[in-house]
């Protein structure tokens, strides 16, 4: 790594030093540096705008980004190791290709803002896909509660038999929880789209900049007005934005939990596909469900990039280097996240009841509660029903049927009046 | 603890077991209690719209509802070890005191609705007190912005000094972030505001309840459709609440970073009223600024509530006795951080600062970006301005003052142009 | 709460903020209280034998702390809001009864080494208490492996049917768990056992206090030597103590889950006594396995307590107030930890295996392992074998049965050479 | 990825599905890779010594073995994407070269004991290191506090000037801190140097394993004998090394803080070596403390580690595949980790005070606890002593010196008595 920007004359350089200030730093800029790109390029229009920049520069540094992004893009230009990261890189390239147009790039901007911003652009595109996710989910849920409104299924509470569901409910419920999921990572979005760029190193800057223009040119819906909170919101909107994903996520541990339930042999509630499942290396027998295990595990891989950036934040206003460590935990964590929740879709929609599993697991004693409400609407106070129909639990249900059940299963949401409407116009408004 | 509501006769009670699954479940209870009893009356009132309960035991219930929630208040009822919770107290009066009536009131609903429902209703009221205390502060926070706009203060990162600012950009700064903290907290609540009354133990009922009622009865948006959804959000709901209010409370920890550098003695920028410093048992030297520590260590109270609950929730969907424990953590996480942020606001108000030694820690060194800004204004290129600076970065700053450099920082959202007026009208949208 | 040590005169006191001050620590110091009775007297023979006090003196105040303990105990007296916190209670009743002596009381010590050692005690017991249940624990499961070494089990991986095991294999699994938690809760006994008394508030004093006297008074194995030192162990000494407590605490959370899906209708492996169970409000055919639930639950409190005190500890060496929140943490992770593992010994002694069950669960694939590795006996190359037992996995076990296979797992651990021996003597040893 | 050892065929297989059941997991297994190659010598020794190995085949994996890992350390042989994972590639390769012996290599193991042993080894590694770094670093600190036991340092409490102390009562805190956690290092090198290697997939299998061989070839302590608790351990293992190295972490994040605030221009006590610190893009006069700062973030990323792990481990007995995350989180936590303690003690050995600094912090109020002291070693009751200081605590130091104050400090651990032969001695002790 030669050629540090802020290095003066005389410092000896050490390199196992050298070696924990970067880290993999740069490497990590990979993911940026795009955004880092777009994010100089409405930098530098700004400048041009306040007449710090001649238009033929601009035209220069426009075109200079173009290709290094092009480069990028290509793999003709490759970020790594020599470079201390994808800011200094991309000033040393604008410096080799224009010489002082490149030398000005940098003028009002400190690499403080300019990773805000790139930050900030990466995180929008990703909550983004959150929500697109996880309205797709909810998209398959609900086709899928519709479809299978009338098949019973057991209902569990404790993982203990309680009373008769339907798959209809099941899938109703995953619904909406993927819609909220949905509403949460757009409020979240709408509360991070908000333009740090033009803040310098938190104080601001001798210039008038434009960053009404930076605003507006990088799509953000408004500016973040305080150089000061620019800096104190890095990690928290991290923190926000991996909180929108873990909600996602936590649904889907829950999830996974039923499926490595419904899949074990003892359920035996559900088929998947067999490119679901894997082999073992010792027991020829086996077909493993692993990528509904790694879907489980997926929310403590969003947990740990929380926690990494949580810990960080105790420290006074102001940047301080404690905060690049934030860098790699979002990737960890989005990473992690969204390629579990991009599974998902197909995965619901290709998964197979198998009915006769669902009957048998359903017994005489789950109508107990139908036996006790029906005992109520003839007029016994609940809680005396409740305890004759105790008494007498495994004998009350007779002659019941699960149909029988969920075809009286009338209060608002349940069986017979699943208000998949409401749902899916919720869902219509989260997009 | 007598009479268990699901007690089976011939089952031996084991004390110590019973201590176990009670805990301190039924002292935690007295949190919920009125929203229990509100909701309860909206479950009646609807039961008898269904013509599950007479005109008359309505009207009782509501009366003995009513007297119960007097007692309760006025310490005439105790909530204590002789009940397994508040639901079962509350069914016990009832039946005490009305007979039959209050055998009804548990038609339709299961103690996993019921906590559900005065769960929701008390995080509701918690999460719109983050709101308006959050409000509050940010705008104590934009009156001194206003008002010490021209008061210099050094500006730091990495606890190094940086450039000059102001404390009116230090006061924007937390304005800007505590607005923030306000809308957050405020969709937060709006996500959570739907009503889970009349989904039972999670698979609805044989009964057409009328939930619309009791949506509107205890002033719930909408209702939470699925019945499984309903449980699943047990947690989840939690944690979002959790996760707001920690929004808050980590922009308190830095800001009590800050005041606690800036009232040692070392900076001595800060002081405090002496009602918010207390003594040390063996030196009789010492005034500490204990509030401020207390504040600074309020997160943790909060990330460990969520914690708790997150790690609770790796299970299967439907109800589990696991969830108990989310119940005190977010006493606790609410408990503590809202005792912390009802504090600020006057503190804020009253904190002193001591202009002489803000001034006296702005060096002339804190000039150079300034100077470099300068020389690129000029035309000199920025990266050749900042090495000239760098390399005089001493004697560059002279005949420079803080003054000087607040008038000439024009970006926006700095000095000259806080823009305090943009932040005023995003708090009152926030209200 | 009147008479703070520290106060000074002329400085007003905000109810409020003294509330915020106080929080709920003088009920946290109840726990604590006795503990700090007897460091407070062998802190004040201390004093005595370096001359600071008069033997009548020592004499009152030995007398006057067993009083007080006495009081305490009985209930006669009551450590409530009326104190700043328990070192004050004590203060100010030595002083009320003995005068100048109780005055001398806090001579050379300070809050801070005054709570250090009260916490190193209290830490101490209850790691003894978690070695102890541990081995418990540990000789119940080994007590059942002996017994129960030929009953058959089905053995699982990814909650699939994997190959046959037995009651005898799954017992000593959990056995060697609790035998390295209890070593690990004595390792962590040993590693805090140090006084930290007579370190005052972290930089000792002008007094030389006889160190020796109270680590042998109060039973501690060594001195912690430096005053800077014991500040910087508060909290970290919480955390490995939390730590250790956790090991067990995610190894009863495993256990839990086995017990939770064997108690499930559809494993239905193990019956549980009847008083482990509960009822439902609205179910009437529901007996749920709770205190298994609670069981799993308890890590999460452990954890949130840890989480507490580790985002606490981000700080400067010295005391902080900050520190004051890892008392009520420690309290709630080893009150529900503890409270968990007492349950434990007894519920595993009388938890019933229903073998016709657990027979019906071995299915002929099961097998397909032992077949392989008999070909491989027989000269073909382990990865043939699987091969071929896998083209015929559902035919290749036939005619094998549970006794055979178990009669054949010879690998040193499994079902033929469990090396009960080898544990039981690791166990003895942990003592 | 060709070829998947348990791969059935007419099976699908879905690219995407294979790139999320992959992810990095062959590229992490990377940091295993000569692990595993040891292992599977040992492995293969010990199926020789019970016949299941010729001692020509026996011969061709030992020389094939080697020649991979002569290949992997030269880069001949690359660990990527063509492989499913370490394990895979490492029988894929004695295969290729050998033919049947190398189809004879996984005879009797599964990937589940394959993991396991090289994580063990690779886990013991690390904490060998976290030992001898802690070592290493209270030797500096021991070093150092006896060459500076005479430099006054003011001392602090609420990040307020409280008593006067010295840079060998520093020195001394972190070095017990670290001889602390040198002990804890080994106590749990201790507790998990077990060999799992002949668990095969967690209930052992249908031959006499040599175990005995493969734990004394491997440089193990003992067996661990339990195939269950060998599963059970993955993941609590783990967690308990990262506690560990944890332990360490905390104490630098702390450490990290004193020298945060000494760098700072108010403090001033400290100064680093030019090549601690860096340069700003945009503001010329500035020289960071990056690394201190890099080193205070260290903590965080061990804290992401643990609970990565600690989350994903709610699950019952036997292997699941959501282990397979905790592979990544010990690489990064152990990575960081390392990394921050490897610079430390140069970075404590070069450190400068700078004394006049040191002296300027030391105002006559911080004399005047040794002025109530000097009082009650005079007769006056401490408690009376300590107000009269109070009321006077400007004056009342007059005269003293911080040479005085240290020379008086005689309690035991303190600035006459620093004890570094009683540190010294558990330090040799700690080896």
């Amino acid at each position: 790594m030669s050629g540090l920007l802020w290095q003066k004359p005389g410092v000896a350089v050490d390199a196992q030093i050298q070696r924990f200030l970067a880290g993999d730093d740069v490497i990590l800029d990979r993911e940026f540096f795009l955004h880092d790109i777009a994010a100089s390029r409405a930098h530098a229009e700004g400048l041009q705008r306040i007449g710090m920049l001649g238009a033929d520069e601009l035209e220069g540094l426009r075109r200079e980004l173009a290709h290094l992004a092009e480069d990028f893009r290509s793999g003709t230009f490759v970020l790594d190791g020599r470079y201390e990261d994808g800011h200094s890189a991309i000033e040393a390239r604008l410096t080799e290709r224009l010489g002082d147009a490149g030398r000005k790039i940098h003028t009002g901007r400190s690499r403080n803002d300019q990773v805000l911003v790139a930050t900030r652009l990466w995180l929008k595109e990703k909550l983004a896909r959150v929500a697109s996710l996880s309205r797709e989910i909810a998209g398959v849920a609900l086709d899928r509660a519709q479809a299978e409104r009338h098949l019973p299924m057991p209902g569990y509470t404790h993982i203990q038999r309680a009373v008769v569901s339907s798959a209809g409910m099941w899938w109703a419920g995953w619904a909406e929880a993927f819609i909220d999921d949905a509403v949460r990572a757009a409020d979240t979005f709408a509360l991070i789209d908000c333009n740090p760029l033009g803040t310098a190193a938190g104080y601001g800057v001798n210039l008038r900049l434009d960053r009404d223009h930076t605003t507006a040119a990088l799509g953000f819906s408004r500016l973040q007005v305080s150089p000061v909170y620019a800096q104190l919101s890095r990690g928290k909107f991290e923190l926000a934005a991996l909180e929108a994903l873990g909600s996602a996520t936590l649904d889907l541990r829950r999830l996974a939990w039923d499926l490595s339930l419904f899949t074990s042999a003892e359920f035996g509630f559900v088929a998947l596909p067999a490119q679901y499942t894997t082999g073992s290396s010792i027991m020829p027998n086996k077909r493993n469900p692993d990528v509904i295990e790694l879907m489980r595990a997926t929310h403590a891989s969003v947990a740990a990039a929380r926690t990494e950036i949580e810990q960080l934040l105790s420290l006074p206003s102001g940047y301080h280097r404690d905060l690049q460590a934030s860098k790699g935990a979002i990737f960890h964590g989005f990473g992690r996240g969204l390629a579990a929740l991009e599974l998902l879709p197909a995965l619901l929609a290709n998964l197979e009841w198998r009915e006769e599993r669902l009957r048998a697991a359903i017994d005489s004693g789950m109508y107990a509660t139908d036996v006790a409400v029906d005992a109520a609407i003839a007029g016994v106070p609940f809680r005396d029903a409740y305890r004759a129909a105790a008494a007498s639990s495994d004998s009350a249900g007779q002659g019941r049927t699960p149909e029988g059940s969920l075809a009286a299963r009338t209060s608002p949401g349940a069986a017979v009046d699943l208000r998949l409407d409401v749902l899916r116009e919720r869902l219509a408004r989260a997009s």
